[in-house]
């Protein structure tokens, strides 16, 4: 076993706060890791405060952690002590169903382990994230992490990178394409990158006309006041894909009038009933298709990461001093940080 | 011209009458049908009353059209006088935008010209459908009747049969997969016999257990009660497609949680604002994808006649003599036909 540090929630209304406990010894596919960086995931918040109603506490939540491996058990092929390796938001799945053997493991038909408040599969511990001094994973669930990447700028990949990238991937986003992506946070700054990356025009929709400039910054080409009627009147029919990353229940139909025939609406922070509800009629007059898409699996996360790599592509990050990291939540709350928090874990240590 | 007769609506409230009207000369590229025989679609009736608010009088229904040609244009080189053809919901598109160079002439750019109530591309006249003697269409929108298909049950393929094979072509179904079907009318029992020649397992969901026989005699495998939340628990995750044949609103979320990750739920009945309001979290966390589809375009509604052919489908249908007509409308909205009515023309004539 090792002794390790970290922050939890204690219950619901407790704030995070330091907690000594332990990391198990490793098994033969495990690899040790000591954190690095650990980045802020909405998810985190939500959890933290069981507002999904599926909190187990204590609980430390973490998964965008980036950091160096420093064991293995006897089994380990794939990493090396030294290596600097990435975990997300799984850590485990039953490896062996229709979906696992996809390589969507996500979608795992058991339900996948994911690195905070689940179960283990082999001792049914619960699982304790990545605002902690080091962390324990099966090595299939290690991401290997390229040169040429920014630590920090690198671990919100393995969240908000690998959401935004997985559907863009999936719907076949190229060269040719209207990209639209709605929202611009930590999602949405990352999928403007992407769909540029992947040689899409990309238009972003948002409600401040004050973002205007930053978009072009982020690598958008157009932007949409989706307050305008006017302006989503003249975008009318103009998009192959939409990547709404908007948390919170919104009015889709405006937007699906902006997709051409066949154009797809990618739902990824979503996760409410759609109020306003949808007109059936946007999508069967024009052949339209509402989906929705949850991170990626482990071979495209690594797939993500490599992309990044190549292309210079990073989440733009404030550093977090970890005793801060209740103030941080509720700047989050308060949509005030470009684009999200990442952990020093040296500040937990110092 | 050509003097023909036909039953029309002079307004949303009078019932369907018999009227003498003129058929235009053919130009260069249109053939003339002599109609045998038209289906009643539910489309006819909406329109009949101006439902959708966009009805034209006279409104003279009729878009599962069945015929002989009986004259050509010209430059026509695709018919022939004596041949047997049929006319389906569109007469005319604009024939170079994206989706009309697709094959696609329902989601052209510009508007497809419909088989009624729609102003003629070249004179701006007003559309006239299939409840008629004869019809003068271009040519590029005149279906040939593959030999083997009997008359009556291949009509309402144009309308009811594309409507429901165009989206399982699209989406790819095929052998190996679970399809189900939602509703069993026109549509409905069209789409069970399509999904099983394509080499699907299909269920029909149905909220009357009397449907359950008919549904087996329609080539379903198997029957859902979607009434029996039991049964609709039981069947959680199976489908890969679900067709809803549904006209009106109904809650999809049960239905969702019924398909795989990945799986599709493709609306082609429902025009109207989807309520319940769809849970997003269903398309989201298993990557489900809601489409939507309407009718298909030439090129494959020529596929499906011949594919009718081929395995020997055609849609089950009652007989009805145009002077009942208006009854007829009565029993549709009642529920009361097995599964479409298509009129004898010769008692329009007789
Ligand atoms: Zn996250
Ligand atoms: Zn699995
Ligand atoms: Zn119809
Ligand atoms: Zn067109």
């Amino acid at each position: 076993m090792y002794t390790a540090i970290g922050y939890a929630a204690q219950s619901p209304s407790s704030p995070l706060a330091p907690m000594t406990f332990q990391r198990r010894s490793p098994r033969a596919d495990d690899v040790v890791i000591e954190i690095l960086y650990c980045g802020v995931c909405h998810s985190d918040i939500h959890q933290a405060r069981n507002e999904w109603g599926i909190a187990v506490y204590p609980l430390m939540p973490g998964h965008e952690i980036v950091g160096r491996v420093s064991a293995v058990g006897d089994q380990v092929s794939r990493h090396q002590v030294g290596d600097l390796v990435g975990v997300g938001c799984m850590v485990d799945s039953c490896r062996h169903c229709a979906a696992c053997r996809q390589d969507l493991e996500q979608y795992c038909l058991e339900g996948p382990t994911m690195t905070y408040a689940s179960p283990d599969r082999i001792d049914a511990s619960n699982t304790l994230g990545g605002y902690a001094s080091s962390i324990v994973v099966s090595e299939h669930f290690v991401l290997r992490l390229p040169q040429g990447l920014d630590l920090p700028s690198a671990a919100p990949i393995l969240c908000a990178g690998i959401t935004t990238y997985s559907p863009l991937k999936h719907h076949g986003v190229g060269p040719g394409h209207q990209v639209g992506v709605l929202g611009m946070g930590g999602l949405g700054h990352m999928g403007i990158k992407f769909a540029k990356a992947l040689g899409a025009e990309v238009t972003l929709f948002t409600r401040s006309l004050a973002k205007a400039e930053e978009a072009r910054r982020q690598g958008a080409d157009h932007v949409i006041l989706s307050t305008d009627a006017e302006q989503m009147r003249a975008a009318a029919e103009r998009f192959d894909f939409l990547l709404d990353t908007i948390p919170v229940p919104h009015d889709l139909n405006p937007y699906l009038e902006t997709l051409k025939f066949d154009g797809v609406h990618i739902l990824v922070g979503l996760v409410e009933p759609i109020q306003t509800p949808v007109h059936a009629a946007h999508l069967v007059t024009k052949r339209r298709v509402l989906a929705g898409s949850m991170i990626g699996g482990i071979a495209e996360t690594q797939e993500v990461l490599d992309f990044c790599a190549e292309h210079g592509i990073g989440c733009d990050v404030e550093m977090l001093d970890i005793a801060d990291i209740n103030q941080a939540y509720a700047r989050m709350i308060a949509g005030d940080v470009k684009y999200r928090f990442v952990i020093d874990m040296a500040t937990l240590r110092g």
